[in-house]
């Protein structure tokens, strides 16, 4: 240890910073390629004190603080700068509480969001965000990130259930934002601020979430295309006529070519799109709304529908086992979805770049994924010519450079592209209130 | 017209600025019996760039700039300080645009609330967020409290709907923030941070809402109680049953008599309490869970349904007819209201003060109105002494000062019991780096 590590160390019960490199390594990246910065060290935070502690003794020296919940975010947003220290808050898994009766839970930032969905629903509840990682991640990470996921369509956001924080500012005082009703305007809205600021603005120690009533009967149809334009029409079709999906999850050959060489999922030759849609009720609606679909299936048991909704979850994985993997994630106003499409398959083409593309389709959220050799530092430059591309697509389609992920560090090249210069002044200065010593994930996001 | 005034005029098109004092006077004050201020004059705006040229003249004139929808707010937020100019933005009614495929509209801020409603229902769409002013407030002022409803309970409130805005800013420059698509996570959430924000951080000029699907079926239930905790009772019952009401609205027996008194409703003299229950699909479930009901009816028709609703939206129009009204806009967690319900009919009793409460029960959002003599300037001593009991049992049941109107003027000597120290530092922080001069509603929200 150095003099400064040893600092922090006294600063915090034994055993909470590791500052073994091979060690350090190990939580300097998240799922990204970025190629992270050399940490000082890791704190292992075990409670809001350790973190209270890490960010006095960041502040007084000022060095850097890189949050970070599982690692599995996808834009570079918990990657490690050189000098830093990555607080990790992945030990901090306390439900502290869950009341039925105010359909509400005030939980720690490193709970695994499936496990609080879990815990929700042996009271007939659930925690809505699901990101396909909610095996994985963690809900501080999804509050960082302002994740999705796949039941976005009907219940909204990360924000969306976030209905109070607990936050460590950045001179290691604590603040409480927000509340523990379904509604309330005292004050500015602080909790969408903290939601989505990718650890920039302050650390997230506890958070009162709303959980919602589970729906009694779900029913889900899968439905498999010869091309991907009619799963992207039936995709319109099914949100015009109304059904109110509760997931819309849209799937290309190229990752269903992945899955199916992974798992043998018996894909057909001819498939070149799959469609995953689920909602209340019957699905008889929904399944005549793919009249183009080759072949189509409604699910009769909870059981079945989880297959098939584990075969979705399973494509970011399912692409890592092809090469490194650039992901984005565009949203586009649902009307020009095909369109957005129609383009990353020609972007693909164009420049011989390997792209397997899953969407949210109902919240008209792509995620093309840029596959490249396994080999490299960094993707090749017709990799990044092809993401350009897409990204600049979905800015004229009336879109937005990403849906859930996060700018982090691999979409700050296209940022200002979007937000232009006002919005950016802004940002600085909300920055600069927050976080004056510019020590906290500083590089990110904004 | 003075010198700063004449400047002003030189800046606009004809015909923007008022000056008359009867006329200006007449654009002072907001809903509440808050005394306003002297202002310099009103400015009219007809267009983005009209609000670009009146708070160009602001900033280099440092004069305090206070906007202004319908003036229909409840809190003192629009309330004229001296010296001022009140910037109405009445005048700025256009649907921009309305598309139904990606299911949202561009709308500026004068258009009626209800207005906006309706065009959406031409399209099998509605535009959910509902205050109970929604005939006469306009989407601008419901932005700029972040106005709730009575379709909160299931659709959310005003925030929810929120994708985009066009700002301008204190000196004049133009903002956009959010985005076209339903999610979205570039850059700092300055969409929420402007909504509720009560004018002090910008000028809404237009706004990108999200409309949702309109319900086909919907049933009505209006159930009487000869006690108001039976009535609360049967909120948390219908709640907890999962009936996912789209509308959950309790009016006690003060509130009902001014109606009656008013309308002629037929109000039975046993009758203490009315809840009026509105859900998707049948209302039999909800019914069967007003059991300690004197009367239950199930409306069969729409029209039946919306004479039901029409007696809510009544409420507070009665209210003002008994005298002028401060009111307050609690919010507690669902579990406690039959607590806060309690406590308000004892506070009622034990300062001798006229309390009329409706609640949106379905989120715990309490209404009491504290009446009290026309001809006094302020609210007596007893009224403050009952309303100040009723905040702080609100925050002792862990609610919030203001589910949905706002802090205002108002709520201002509470706010910091709710906010608390750091926040208030950190709001004053966000104020200056948008509004470095303190021009835009000086003195109010935050």
């Amino acid at each position: 240890m150095t003099e400064l590590t040893s600092a922090l160390a006294a600063a915090l019960p034994g055993g909470r910073v590791l500052t073994d490199p091979d060690v350090v390594d190990s939580y300097a990246r998240d799922r990204t390629f970025v190629p992270p910065g050399r940490p000082l060290g890791v704190v292992l935070a075990d409670s809001r004190d350790d973190v209270v502690a890490t960010l006095q003794w960041a502040s007084e020296h000022r060095v850097p603080v890189v949050p970070r919940g599982a690692g599995t975010g996808l834009a570079g947003g918990a990657t490690a700068v050189d000098g830093c220290v990555v607080l990790s808050l992945a030990r901090m898994t306390a439900i502290r509480e869950l009341s039925p009766q105010d359909e509400i839970a005030v939980v720690e930032p490193g709970v695994i969001t499936a496990d609080l969905d879990r815990a929700a629903r042996e009271h007939g509840l659930m925690y809505a965000p699901d990101p396909s990682s909610y095996e994985i991640s963690t809900i501080g990470g999804n509050l960082a990130t302002n994740a999705g996921g796949l039941r976005c369509v009907k219940y909204g956001v990360t924000r969306d259930s976030a209905l109070g924080l607990e936050v460590v500012l950045a001179d290691g005082r604590v603040l409480n934002t927000g509340r523990r009703t379904m509604k309330g305007v005292t004050g500015y809205d602080l909790t969408g601020l903290f939601v989505g600021s990718e650890g920039t603005l302050g650390v997230i120690t506890a958070a009162t979430v709303r959980l919602r009533r589970a729906p009694r009967e779900v029913s889900t149809v899968a439905a498999e295309f010869t091309s991907l334009r009619d799963a992207a029409a039936a995709v319109s079709a099914i949100v015009a006529a109304g059904c109110q999906p509760s997931m819309l999850e849209l799937m290309d050959r190229t990752t269903l070519q992945a899955i199916d060489d992974w798992k043998n999922i018996g894909l057909e030759p001819s498939t070149k799109a799959m469609l995953i849609a689920q909602a209340e009720g019957p699905a008889d609606a929904m399944a005549a709304l793919c009249g183009a679909a080759s072949f189509v299936a409604v699910s009769s048991t909870p059981e079945e529908a989880a297959e098939l909704i584990g075969i979705r979850r399973l494509a970011y994985q399912a692409k890592e086992r092809l090469g490194q993997c650039l992901v984005e994630d565009v949203c586009v106003p649902r009307s020009v979805l095909p369109d957005m499409i129609t383009t990353i398959e020609e972007v693909a083409a164009r420049h011989g770049v390997m792209i397997a593309t899953v969407a949210h389709a109902g919240d008209g959220n792509v995620h093309p994924v840029f596959v490249f050799d396994r080999g490299l530092a960094e993707p090749p430059e017709e990799v990044w010519a092809a993401a350009d591309e897409v990204f600049r697509a979905a800015l004229d389609l009336g879109g937005t450079l990403t849906g859930e992920h996060g700018v982090g560090l691999l979409k700050k090249r296209w940022l200002g592209l979007e937000t232009g210069p006002v919005a950016a002044e802004l940002h600085q200065g909300i920055k600069q209130v927050f976080d004056p010593l510019n020590i906290l994930n500083p590089g990110k996001a904004i």
